[in-house]
Formats: C-alpha cells, sequence, structure tokens
C-alpha cells in the first residue's frame, strides 16, 4: 500500500469566440481539417475548466489551499479570455489556433505559477457536453 | 379531474457566436446595458434547445410524433445557426440583437410550420448552465 | 394576480428491456416505422420517472406530503417494471407497444388512486439524456 | 393556436442547515414524522433556486429583464439565508419548519415586490438532486 | 515538475439489453450472485462511453486528433453493440457475460487499434448515473 | 504498452451539517480564514461520495466486485454521517475540523478495511456542483 495523496478541485467558466484554422493553409485546406469549426465569422462556447490542486492537508485549517484565493487567482485568468474572440484579441493565439489543448497549455502556463499552497496538477476544459481536454504533468 | 395530456421532448445542441446590442445606441450605451457581451469581436455559447411537442399518443405505434422525423426537421433548422456569428451571418438577427429571447422566436417561427403530427408548444434554450429562456403558446 | 400553487417533484428510476413494434405489422413495416427499436431481442433504457405532486402546504409538517411514504408507493409500482423486458413479461404492454409514451400511461393509472395527500398532476420519465416524455392533466 | 409568451430563468445556489420539527410535537411524535430531517444538531443541503421571469421581449433589448440587475436583486434576498442555520437564525423559521415548501414561500413573499421587468411567475427550489419544490402563481 | 501531457476525451452513447449469468451456474445460483440482473428475458441500459486520447497537440491543427475521424472509427464499433441484447447477438458475449466490465474490455479490444494520431489511453463507460467502469492501460 | 486495468466505480450521498474552524483560533480569526464557513450555528451540503475499486475482472461473474455486497458496506460507513452536525456529534471531527479533504480521510480510514474484492484506490467527493476533493494512493 502507498502513501495517500489529495487533491482539491473547483470548477469555472467562461464563454468565449474562436475560429480554427491553421496560419499558413489555404481556405480549402482549412475546411477540410476543420469543417465548419473554420467559419471566419468566428462561433464560440462556454467552456468550463476545472482546476486540480494536490498537496497536504494543514493540519490547522484542514484544507489543502484557500478556495477563494484560488477563485481570485484564477479569475483574473480567465477574465482575459470571458467574452472574447480569442483568435482575434488574445495575443498568444495569434500564432497557435485557439483549440482546446492550445487554451488548456495557455492556461496552465498562466495558473501554474501563481499556485503557492499546493502544486498545480492537472487541467480540464469541457468545450461541450460531450468533449474535453485535460493537461497534466507527470507524477501524482 | 381534468382531461389528460401527453408529450415528447427532445434535446438538441448547435454552438454559436454572437454580440448583444442595440442598433441605434452609442457605444457607451451598448456596454452600460449588455456588459461584456457588446464586445464587438463577438463571443459565443453552446445552446441546448428542447422541443417540446403536445400530442394524442397514435394508438399503433405508441408515439406522439416520429422522433427521427422530428430530428430531420429540427436539425434542417438549427443548421442555420450551427457554429454561426448570427448578428453578422443571419439576416433575421440585422434587425433585432441575437438574445436568448430572440433566438427562440426566431426556432418558433421555423419549426412550428414544419410540425404536423402534434402540435409545437414549447421551445426551451439553455444559454448557459445558469440560464435558460423559453418560448411557448397559451394553453396546453 | 393569481393564487398560488405549491408542488413536489420527486425523482426515481428503473431499468428495463424493451422491443418497439405495432402487433399487427410486418417486420418490414416495424423496421420502417421502429429502426433499431423494432430489434426482436430487446435493448434497453435507464429511466429517470419525476413525479410531481400538487397540494398545500401542511401548516403543522411544512410539507405537501411524506416523501417517504411517496418513496414507498412509488417504489411498489416501479419494482414491477424494473429490470424486465417489458412487452414479454408486463401483461400491460401485450396489447400496447412499450414506447415512452405509453410507459407513462402505466404509471398514471398505477399510481394516481395511490396518492391521498396532494393530487398526482404530472409524470415526466426520462428514457435517455436526450428524450423525455410527461403525462399530465389540465389544470395546476 | 393562442398567445405566445416569453419567459427567462436565472439558476442560483446557496446552502444552508436546517431541522424539520413541529413546534407543539414531543421529539417521538417530530421522530415519526420526519425521522432524521428532525436530527436537534441540524444537517444540511445545497439548495439550487430556479427563478423565472414571465415577460414581453424589449423591442430594442431583446430582452425580457436584466439579467445583471436581477442577479443583485436575488442575491441580495439568498445571502440572509447562505451558510445560516435556517430554524435558529431567520426569524420566519421560527413559527414555520424550513421544509423546501416554506423556503420556497418565503423566497417568494421576498423576491415577488422586488421584480419590476416582467412578472415573477413561478420558483423551483431543488433541495438534492433527487427531489425539488415549486412554488407559482395560476395563470401563464 | 514533470513532462506536461495533453489528453482528449469524446463521449458516445449507445442503448443496449443485456443479462448478467454464469454459463455453467443453476437458476439459483445466478439468482444468488446477479439479482435481478439475471431475468432471463433481459433488461437494459443507455450507456455512456468516454474515448480517452493521450497524445501530443499538432503544431499546425492545434489538435491531439481529429475529432470526427474518431467519431466515424468509434461509432462503427458501438453501431455492433447499439440496440443489441448483448448475451444473444453479440459473439463476444457468449462465453463471457456482459459486465460493464467486459463490454470495456470488447470496445478496448477493438478500438485501441483503429487510433493512429494518439494513443487509447482510458475508456470509462456509464451504466447508470450511479456506476461506472474504466478500463486503462500503464503509464500516462 | 503497458498492462491494462480495470475499475468500478459508484455513485453515494448523503447530507450533513457543519462548520469549519480552527479549535485554538479567535471568532476573529477563524472568520478570517473561514468566512461565512464558521458560522457557528452551522449550515450543510449534500455530499456525493464516488468509491473507486480496482481489481482484476472474475472470470466467471465477468466482475471486479459485488456492487450490492460494496453498497452494504459503503452505506454502513455513511450513516454514521448522514444527517448528523459533524463537527458536534461525530467524535472525529472533534480534532480536525470537518473540510471536505478531512471528511475523505475519515471515509478512507473507515472503508479501506472493508473492501475485501479489489482494492480501493480512490475515493471522491462532490461538496457542492462547483467543488470536489480527492483521495488516493500511489500507483494504479
Amino acid at each position: 500500500m502507498g502513501r495517500e495523496y489529495c487533491r482539491v478541485t473547483k470548477v469555472y467558466s467562461f464563454s468565449a469566440g474562436h475560429r480554427l484554422y491553421m496560419k499558413n493553409a489555404s481556405d480549402e485546406e482549412n475546411l477540410r481539417i476543420f469543417g465548419k469549426c473554420t467559419n471566419v465569422k468566428g462561433h464560440g462556447h462556454d467552456y468550463y475548466l476545472e482546476v486540480k490542486i494536490n498537496g497536504d492537508i494543514d493540519p490547522e485549517t484542514g484544507m489543502i489551499t484557500d478556495l477563494g484565493k484560488l477563485d481570485n487567482l484564477v479569475n483574473g485568468v480567465i477574465e482575459e479570455l470571458d467574452h472574447k474572440r480569442l483568435d482575434i484579441e488574445v495575443p498568444f493565439f495569434q500564432d497557435c489556433t485557439p483549440s482546446g489543448e492550445n487554451i488548456l497549455k495557455y492556461l496552465w502556463v498562466k495558473i501554474k505559477p501563481l499556485i503557492q499552497n499546493g502544486n498545480l496538477h492537472h487541467l480540464k476544459l469541457w468545450e461541450t457536453h460531450n468533449n474535453y481536454f485535460e493537461y497534466f504533468e507527470e507524477g501524482i
């Protein structure tokens, strides 16, 4: 029987518009790869983000991390995406298409260094009720 | 004890981009009324639409209406909104802002005359997990 | 401003197998109408049933009806359908195909007379995550 | 074909503790009626409240009511219940047991007069994933 | 801090009938082990299947794998189970009882070799709202 | 390609009241750390617990473990928390605050030794729709 671990997850949401495309591809090529997701005018989704923090339970507070403080940190990051047209208004997505995978990469890079109590181990992003993406690091 | 009624509901979904705004208002006015939902570049949602048909149970098939046929009818209408930027690409929303309420009005006008077995009594549109709109007619 | 009403709803579930078919139709006819739902070997669903009781709030208990007693009544009825092959093992469905609509009719007839505190006003049956049926009486 | 109506619903949540009991009943009597819900130390629930407003679509804004303003009104009311032990800390529930039915009655009386754009027609309160209560007025 | 990984999950559904039983056991033995799930006439479920693919994000498309192609592959496999009575109509379940665990084993063997972009790392099968099964391989 | 594993998860629920606090802290300190969750009268939640068992599929029954027996074991443990005021009525929480993390620790210690078919690998506890906690051991 190995060591035991504890994790806390908080769910956040934001709405954003995007268009999927490859920068150097023709319209025909983009249509073939992305279908209607490459519509130039953009469409959008309601994203649900799960932020998962691993850590030890503080013996006094009984908590891994203060969820109120976590809310402040994560909402500050999400604010920059919420109700934006990602591929036009967010510089990061000028060079990489705002797929679910790349949105997670963006969120990982922004949120990871902000977490001080516990360790950001995993992000999960629901794009629709039927698909989601995960970004996580090796180990527990 | 009154007469008894039966109703069938099928759930559909589509994703679309939109911007909320009043045509004749200044940017400041639109910002005051719609907040970040008036962002010119647009944002988007995953809409869930519930189509509710009232009717008698066919004594032979045991069904109010054929759900396969209903799927064809409703998907044909939804197709015109799916992955579109509503306020730019759908003519109906050139003159009325694509709020959840007006999207339902659009869907009602399009779907209502297509239903022949049973009566379209009610439409429900989830915009996010936390809010939805309904459009329905008097009576049962 | 009209009179005000109160309603309580409890959710129940059961799993059952069924086959959709018309008794006097050929196999071809059944296949045309019901598609793969007419497979002779049967398939099945996890049904979620919402039982809705209208009534006055008892001034002493603060409740419309005792949910524990309601559970006993409804579970007694559901028990006869749970884990059964409906069209073969439940006599009611020998003469009418076990569609969602007809399952509700069956449940209405069985549950309605058992309710003594409050009035059974509405039944709702989820067949899958994407469709449900309702059976209800006129008035509130 | 009757007149058509539109409705908007927003979902809110709060957590509260409560104990169910009848003021003038013995402990035995309360145990018989309410089971473990009458535990003197109290237990609690995460309540989900759906606030349903009927009204006309404003031709300029495309909306029945401003959901941001509705949030302010409803959250002001919910604040008085959130993270409270209802039967001890909220005067209204000194004289009537904090059942789901009576919590809705409380919310109805508090929220109804605050709504000015549109008409509060219906409140729905989920107590657990398996049961909910509704409070609504006659008509549409 | 270890290497980072990305994963995409798509949700699928199918309905099937089954009966749980041990081939060489008596009816009494089967009843003792499986309860009403061993009813000879069969019952059924609506299964929700999550297919989880690990892989690198393609720098051009921003995606781990093309979800449209994944849909074609997985739906081709699911098609053989959908609306079938598993223990009678699907040869694989002649020799092993169609429990959730074994259905996953079947799906793993069928889907695994079809995945070429990315690696099928994990399957999750919801049998009801209250239970699910997982099948996955060692490592990330 | 590594070895393959199978896991079964069953979902349970219970309602409980609690108050978050540090035993040796002042009221001001507790208010600063826990906000309204430190209200002395208590509040409550509907907890959803997922119990995840890893194990080999029994070749005869097709199952990792008998879910009916698991229900008996887990419900026996949950019974001690259900409809209780955790920090007052459950001795374990006299010395450690009944945070989600500590409730999981309690459940882990109680449930772990009861599981004989398969290995309890993971517990997940939803506190609200927006946050959950996990407790698990190293390895698969």
